[in-house]
């Protein structure tokens, strides 16, 4: 692991060595190139769009592993008598998100020719470019297929973070179309509008890989629903805060280093290319100031626990490194290191203290995805201003406040409609018993005795 | 996360740019390409040795984490007391796999020139290309120690299957001799067949990634054993299936999270090659239909389930998606979205349908893993006549029933052997008690008060 | 997965095809390319940078998982009052040595002409390079960003080590504190003398990617610590081992999966260069070495413990495989497949070996890291002798002896002042109690009924 010398003085033996290894027609022609080295600088048309496609599959399945992430993240902190229930929506939203967003969401993501109502119907049911990508454009710089897989990803995390905050009391075949409303038109409607070409992108609002169009809009939905559900029986009992621990905080702490290794295909992979040396470079920036905004994010809650409750909080420091990810996913490339610490750490204080406000307003979310997506995903959003010179703070603001404003208005409407047809919530005696059992007829942890 | 524009306006600006960061002795050269760039729209011999190499890598090591996989998925299907002796198998499998494939197996696979009975004693103990790999063949397009390390993960799952179905009751060092015998010849020999270059390959018959070489290979050695073993006692106790439900679902969710994301490397890999424009548009191709299969596979189980018997039932949604993903796999390049989703939810189908039939039979297969593995896979098999023009439904057909014979054959043999000669299972007294503490002298969860 | 025919005959049609898909003003010029190739045999300066700081990347989020792959191991060997203060331990570290690393420890390690002690003060607080990447050195073959992602994660790794061996007695703010030297001071200044261009290098000690820099130091740390904290409540008592079994088996093996994939980041990218047929030859038998390594550890350690001590323990082939991986890595490139299988078993048996003695000496180490980290570590470094020809076993002597020497003086030094100002180990009723409930107020699995 010794660093390596400078490459320059690699080059000729390099090039020797080579020459000596290549078919031999080849070699002869590049006998001279050993003598006299003609590499070119840059990275041919297909090398590019090798490069660009390998980022999009390796970023693509890191942001997939998020959705393990979640489940085991939400898995753990739900309690015990709840925890098949979890583990099913986790799953079955990743998979419905990926049909919704071939059928729908994609298309209507990326209209292609600019963004207007009139292009959604049209396309609707006529998937696109991917099904004929063998016939490759090379000049588009990377595979359609590979830019699908990468997207699709990031509408399945949009879904993630809503059934973490719903849990432990909602049906779920609602839950499961409100993930199908979700996936295939609410959060390709809204991300188009910035990374669709729409009116926000033109605007100069600045989310690079998503605090506002991802977090941010699957917290706003979680909003709507936890207060269309109304908090958990006996969360508020005699107006204080009765404490539900968690079941499980091995899975939890497990989902959340699953989603600190995947954030950096979500952060990185964003970049879009990395086949120049300029990209590399980028990549690597967003890599470093990913990892120190979680890094910063983690030790501010540890300290902000110790000094607000006497204690360190292990789920609190787990919410805290992800309201870190979170904050620096609008811009992980401008900030300087240090920089990036200080971002996450703000997310990570965000993240802590929005937790007795939402108390406070009895507003129940049960793993926190609410203060880690929504407010630490405004806090990164707006504080894009101030690093990224091409952005400013009102843009941002109006970004946050569009994209905020149609996403709990829908979402809002949707679980209104829901609740007035087929009903949200489990009957009292479900919710008491558990989901589990009610629900799916299936413990999580059948061999153990339970302590409640 | 803004789609690139066309890279086509890039190259001018990237090329000035690149000419800028080059050594001076370069930047002249490289200053004419700036005005008018001579990148060559191919990738150089040995870039493409490097991508396809780091193709073999990235995949391989996501397929090694498939065995991490089945190990979570196996521990989370048996009963608490098994769950020590499940996690053994699963590593130690993975370990024996390692061995015999270097000492045996790739050769048997791979001989070379043809397959040929004679071929394999003297190439027995004379490990080769692998060792010499520095020497590296440029023209070969990889290194042999990527295509080793890649290969050989293919044995491993094979083995991961057969230790799920035959959970709760078998004897460890019988189970390990097994290992030793089909990951070093049961395997290589039937996959030397196809991918050795051997009759089946000529004969056109098809199989991409493994759905039949592999996963129906695993389920009928599964199968065999399974039929030896015997069910479990108090299983079919007055002709009803007792349930023994899985002692922790959030570890089964949590293998199958893991198993959908190694299958990227599983099947995109598979490609063999990604050093080209059409190479990598392929991979991802199959990236994408591989992970629409899999969605296929869950939703359909979701439906089934809720329609047979009322409630959605979580493990046959894991498997639902596994199936899925094992019916793409004989075929993940050829077949649209569409088609990749529909191919995935019959497979999903067919394993919930499986089920019932193998109880019926009396054939106690603890984690489902002839529905998911065996089933799902002749059906992948089958069906790739369908898309890939270069097969026909009669040559799969010989395909499936080759392999299918002489692996269940074999292995009835060898269980059949291992049974008359040290005993494959353990006493009753031992399976009532646990395999952890009969077998292992040590449990999975001590600190727990258990339910029975 | 058939194998792919040699590439040259592939690579005129690839040529025509290429042209075919090239943009107008491009497939001009590639015309003639496509009738005669003139693809150069080597990769272009732009290239190489890319395919070096892909794998830093790569390598560098393999082993940022390799973070959980010790939370989870040692959450499952503790008892399950002591996981949640395990599970933040393993989390706060990571984050920790983010932040000093970036401070401090980078700079320190590389102090860029030459080690010298002045040259720390200079830089301790002007981190470098990393900030200004964007106009990256591209003949430095990589960017700065990846290179510091990628030794932060091995910083990281080295305080991994240290968390398991004092698990269920140490008060988590000297733990914290201690964690800061180590990865701000005592790693990066011995890993400088080798890495960074120090003494340890000019004399030609060899250790590859840290059997000794990390894992030893990792555990020497760790040895320090356990000496000074002293022994759990009652684990000697009546001078005999009592057993304080994990309480968490599933998480333990999982926790191993992860750490034997993350592995091939850790051993592989420390070739630091996969831009050319040797260096991608090179890191795909990195790969091969290392797991086969770990399979032989794991083996020796099943058979070791089954004629030791009647039974295999699950523990301790858990232990085997990865003192397999610990032995492997002070030299991963130069054995043959069979002598990596060799050396990664006498790594397991040592292990195995190891925690007797450790036990007579009445050194409590909770996970076994010591004779994981450290006994192996030790052997690894030492073995380098015989397979490489540009080390010798004097010079391997030397360097484990002064870096032992140094970190555990160091370590002893640090954790005897912490005892004498602020105390490190948690009163014996808290420690009765459990770390869980007396220092976080949280517990781990609160819904279950616990055995005592």
């Amino acid at each position: 692991m010794r660093k390596l010398p400078a490459i320059k003085p690699m080059i000729p033996a390099l090039a020797l060595a080579v020459a000596g290894l290549a078919v031999p027609a080849l070699a002869q022609e590049a006998a001279p190139a050993a003598a006299e080295p003609a590499l070119p600088a840059g990275i041919s048309l297909d090398g590019v769009y090798v490069f660009n496609t390998l980022l999009f599959l390796i970023g693509g399945f890191l942001v997939m592993w998020m959705a393990a992430g979640f489940a085991m993240l939400e898995a753990g902190l739900v309690r015990s008598k709840n925890v098949t229930t979890q583990l099913f929506k986790n799953i079955v939203l990743f998979a419905i998100a990926g049909i919704m967003y071939w059928i729908v969401g994609y298309n209507l993501m990326y209209p292609g020719d600019g963004w207007a109502i009139p292009g959604y119907l049209g396309q609707l049911f006529s998937p696109k470019a991917i099904d004929a990508v063998a016939t490759g454009a090379v000049d588009d710089g990377y595979s359609a297929g590979s830019d699908f897989f990468f997207q699709l990803m990031f509408c399945a995390t949009t879904a993630s973070i809503v059934s973490g905050t719903l849990a432990e009391r909602i049906k779920l075949w609602p839950f499961m179309i409100f993930t199908v409303i979700l996936t295939g038109l609410i959060y390709p409607i809204e991300a188009s509008w910035k990374w669709g070409g729409g009116w926000l992108n033109e605007m100069g609002f600045g989310d690079f890989a998503g605090s506002t169009l991802v977090h941010a809009t699957g917290g706003f939905a979680a909003l709507a629903g936890a207060i269309v559900l109304g908090p958990r029986l006996g969360r508020y009992k005699g107006g204080v805060v009765q404490p539900f621990p968690g079941s499980n905080l091995a899975l939890a702490t497990l989902g959340t280093f699953i989603l600190w290794l995947g954030w950096f295909g979500f952060n990185g992979a964003s970049q879009l290319a990395i086949g120049s040396v300029n990209d590399a470079a980028d990549v690597s920036r967003i890599f470093v100031n990913t990892n120190m905004a979680a890094s910063g994010g983690a030790v501010a809650a540890v300290i902000a626990t110790q000094i607000l409750y006497g204690k360190i909080d292990l789920t609190m420091v787990l919410n805290g490194a992800l309201a870190g990810l979170v904050s620096i996913t609008a811009e992980p490339l401008f900030p300087s290191i240090g920089g990036s610490v200080l971002i996450g750490a703000v997310g990570g204080v965000i993240a802590v203290l929005a937790v007795p406000v939402l108390d406070k307003l009895k507003i129940d979310d049960v793993v926190g995805a609410i203060p880690v997506h929504l407010c630490a995903g405004i806090w990164g959003t707006f504080i894009v201003a101030a690093t990224n010179p091409d952005t400013n703070f009102m843009t941002q603001i109006v970004g946050i406040v569009a994209i905020g404003a149609f996403t709990f208005v829908v979402s809002m409407v949707v679980w209104l409609v829901l609740k007035a047809t087929m009903g949200i919530r489990v009957n009292p005696e479900a919710e008491i018993n558990g989901l589990d059992v009610s629900e799916m007829g299936m413990e999580a942890y059948p061999d153990f005795v339970h302590a409640k």
